[in-house]
């Protein structure tokens, strides 16, 4: 397994991230989860646009060099053997710094890109979770962070509950997201999906279906899930239809399986 | 400069965290800031017991020998010729894992320590941070976890705005904590500090204070800050005073005066 790591492509045993590194230290940290097709990385400027974001919010201050980090991906890849579907992360730290809260606008941030084989998203059992709510107030919910505590803490109380995925609630009891995807329903004939304002992480693939169908960004209650006609999940990884919420079974519906085939 | 890392110790050069370390990649990990006066360890047991809580929440699987472990934060401070006051920080995180938010219970936990000299806090201008808020509506707000990103984004508003500390609320807008430290207030004679359920963190310094003085636990808001005595801030570094709130000075009184004496 080869990374990329500050500029070197390494075997993942000669990569090195100093223990002082803030993304290890402080979660002070962005990701990006790209997925490959046909060798082919899609929707790359929009995974670009939102780590801009994320850097800015940070203030963490990496040139992003747009055309080296895609090269960069692409040689992790080849170095992988990853030829044709796969999936990349690229991860962004402040890099290292002395002891203690405040960041150093000088401390040069650590840049890593890994990669593994791709598996499409299976259909997913989904509940409620409810040992933590998303922090909707906060802007950290609105760019992709490696803050991810209440997501792990979410899809722990789901495996314990023999269920794939959460779905999480902020703090007002709206639903903001599941633990690694958008949540989209389709309710009365309309597809809805939670406003970013509500928690949703303003996700890649969300974006995308949003740009492909006729939807509304509407405050979701659990109860309005619980009468949904179909519900699915967005990552970049795909599309999830979920098949039980709650107890409640559900059809892999058109919309799920249109969106499949055409995303 | 050495470290302790996974049963080593290390220079720093040689030490190395795995760029898959969910640590780096998700923020999955814990961490104590232990101060070290005259080559004591201070309040260690509360310190252990907190890991211990945060392990519990998040299902690491460390096996912590306390023993073991303190032999290890003694080999630090001696190697790096810290023999009087210096700060340890033991760092936890779940380990080296593959992609994904699913933890992997059977992952081995890295367990880094380090060591820094220490400096003594000194009175603080500190400021209600607007830019985000936190989240005690999570069960991560009651254990020191490496999500730090809310209290980095208020830091840097604090810095911004030449202040050196600034005041978290919660979503429903009553006191939480500092960025690193917790904040007691003396109004109208009586000393003050917000519930754990208001966000606080269960600071080591913060009980070691509640056992030493006479005080409640309530609710504040930023207006009852405004019109208190005294403020000041306590983490396992001491007792700092806050010398401005928000544009209005306050003195160095007497209870801050008096904990920076007897803690």
């Amino acid at each position: 397994m080869s990374v990329w790591c500050n500029g070197q492509l390494l075997s993942i045993d000669a990569a090195r991230i100093d223990p002082r590194d803030r993304g290890f230290t402080l979660g002070d940290g962005l990701y990006e989860t790209i997925r490959v097709r046909d060798g082919r990385l899609l929707r790359l400027d929009r995974h670009f646009a939102r780590l801009g974001e994320g850097l800015k919010l940070l203030d963490i201050r990496l040139k992003v060099d747009e055309n080296a980090l895609t090269g960069a991906m692409l040689s992790v890849l080849k170095a992988n053997d990853l030829t044709g579907d796969a999936v990349l992360r690229l991860t962004v730290s402040r890099g290292v710094a002395a002891r203690g809260m405040a960041a150093d606008p000088t401390a040069r941030p650590t840049v890593v890109i890994s990669a593994a084989p791709y598996a499409a998203p299976q259909p997913a059992r989904v509940m409620v979770a409810t040992v933590t709510r998303r922090n909707a107030a906060s802007p950290v919910s609105r760019v992709k962070t490696t803050n991810c505590l209440d997501s792990i803490l979410a899809r722990q109380e789901a495996a314990r509950n023999g269920a794939d995925d959460a779905v999480l609630l902020n703090g007002e009891g709206w639903v903001a997201e599941a633990t690694a995807a958008n949540v989209f329903a389709v309710i009365d004939g309309v597809v809805l999906t939670p406003p970013v304002r509500d928690g949703a992480l303003p996700g890649v693939m969300r974006a995308a279906v949003m740009s492909h169908l006729p939807l509304g960004e509407c405050s979701l209650s659990v109860d309005d899930l619980a009468r949904a006609g179909e519900i699915f999940l967005t990552s970049s990884l795909g599309i999830r239809p979920v098949t039980v919420f709650e107890h409640i079974q559900l059809p892999v519906g058109p919309t799920a399986t249109r969106l499949m085939q055409e995303l």
